[in-house]
């Protein structure tokens, strides 16, 4: 199976620890490195990944608050340095450009390739990145500041080709391709070989759900419907709700309840609050709600 | 003898690694914090250090690279949260408030605590801090862009009082302080007794010299003359001389060089280039011309 899968880089909230990191995430499909949300710290933990940094183009941040944001400036410097080539594109909330802009013509003369902001709209869902193998959208949230998460879905790949198949009709080289995409192979004789008798059915296309920061908001659950994996922020358990309410976070059982209703496959919680020493209680409150639900962990990988 | 001790938060250079922390140290003179620069992740090592937060109200920043200064918008933004009250006192080339200023507006409102930046002239030897127990003045410095060091000036502590002279010329208590910081005792009869009668000298003024980033400056060795700790950076060895002068950096041999002219009694080098995996080519180095010379190390505490 193609590769997806999710590196945790960081998972901790506002107040940082030495226990967790400020958050980010990398996706990686097929060896295109998508990174979400890049707090203070993000680019020592890149490189303790060992993902290939030449392979993130595309960096989409959720919202402005500097957990999510901080560690951008020094990312990008650390690039300039590594003499990058490639456009850096930024998909956030427009203000982001107008507050970095500065710090880039400060810090970052003289690099040698250009960072592009993208701005979005956190409160629409649009799609806002496309290409052959994924296309992202955002999901309107609800925090303190405007935010957005980001649904993931792999684009179906090509069906698989049977080999004796090949073999048997004498399929020329340049129609293999065109038959993994669907097409009927046509014998000399006109005879029609219907696609199915030719391939097996490629596997199916795959979906990962960011969710953070956000307040309980179970109308996301439709646009998230059947999500393989859904991320979503469990800052606080139940014995918190009021102060959840308050900073417009979540709990691990709110998170559970909307893993729940999209009907989710299964659920990964992370963005702690610093006050547990111990995120146990947030697993057992979340399980209890939807069984299919993990803690996630810094330096982690979370394969599809 | 009163605390007066450097806590190296992050002794790495410019691209961040796994061994190494961007640059920060905090000076600790009898409890009471002084930071000088803060790369990323200073907030993280700080909370490491577990030096306590609200000791600190005054930090020094070198120079405006990255990898002294981005830690700074973390740092503040987390005291923020924590509820400070007290002032916070930044000392800068006032580039830095520009920078800095509209990232405060947007991610520190509502703050209960005021940054104050102070601009310094990095050109000049001037005194730009004092009270009680320290002064600290600009070491003028050489490097890509306007660049001090920091020269840490313990002021004298009051002479120990000997204890059986306070029996024997039965001294009363509010005398006890003006003995300690010089005067005579005069008894009812009008005889004086000298004050190295009742006295023992204090302990001598300690001096702390932080050089980074440099290229070899020798003419600092007259500010800097008999110091008893220099901190230089060390970025690269010898056989990088074409480099550390391109870079306007210096080598370990050119720190050591520096330490002995100046007299200093020892030496710390850092700023370590990440190509090495081992700084101990740096340490030989070093310690071929000046053998007082210690290698900087993240959480260590040197003590004067």
């Amino acid at each position: 199976m193609e590769k997806f899968e999710i590196n945790i880089l960081g998972c901790g909230s506002a107040l940082p620890t030495l226990r967790h990191q400020a958050t980010s995430q990398v996706v990686n499909i097929r060896e295109k490195l998508f990174m979400i949300d890049c707090g203070e710290g993000t680019q020592v933990q890149l490189r303790r990944s060992r993902l290939k940094f030449t392979r993130l183009n595309n960096i989409f941040i959720s919202h402005l608050h500097g957990d999510h944001c901080f560690g951008l400036i020094g990312l990008i410097s650390t690039f300039g340095m590594l003499e990058r080539t490639a456009d850096l594109h930024i998909y956030s909330h427009p203000d982001l450009e107008e507050l970095l802009t500065p710090q880039l013509n400060f810090f970052c003369k003289g690099m040698h390739y250009k960072v592009i902001f993208h701005p979005i709209n956190p409160k629409e869902q649009n799609v806002i990145y496309e290409d052959r193998s994924v296309s992202i959208e955002t999901i309107p949230l609800q925090h303190r500041m405007p935010t957005c998460g980001f649904l993931f879905r792999e684009k179906p790949t090509p069906n698989h080709i049977k080999r004796d198949m090949i073999d048997f009709y004498r399929i020329p080289l340049w129609m293999i391709n065109r038959i993994k995409n669907g097409e009927d192979f046509i014998l000399e004789d006109g005879t029609t070989v219907p696609n199915e008798r030719l391939t097996t059915p490629s596997d199916p296309p795959r979906t990962y759900a960011y969710c953070s920061d956000t307040a309980y908001m179970p109308r996301i659950t439709e646009q998230i419907k059947g999500v393989d994996l859904l991320f979503h922020e469990a800052t606080f358990d139940e014995s918190e709700l009021p102060r959840a309410k308050q900073t417009q976070h979540s709990t691990a059982k709110q998170a559970a309840q909307i893993a729940l209703h999209a009907q989710a496959k299964q659920l990964l919680i992370g963005h702690f609050s610093a006050r547990y020493e111990d995120e146990n209680i947030l697993l057992q409150e979340a399980k209890a709600v939807f069984p299919q639900t993990f803690l996630a962990k810094e330096n982690m990988i979370f394969k599809l």
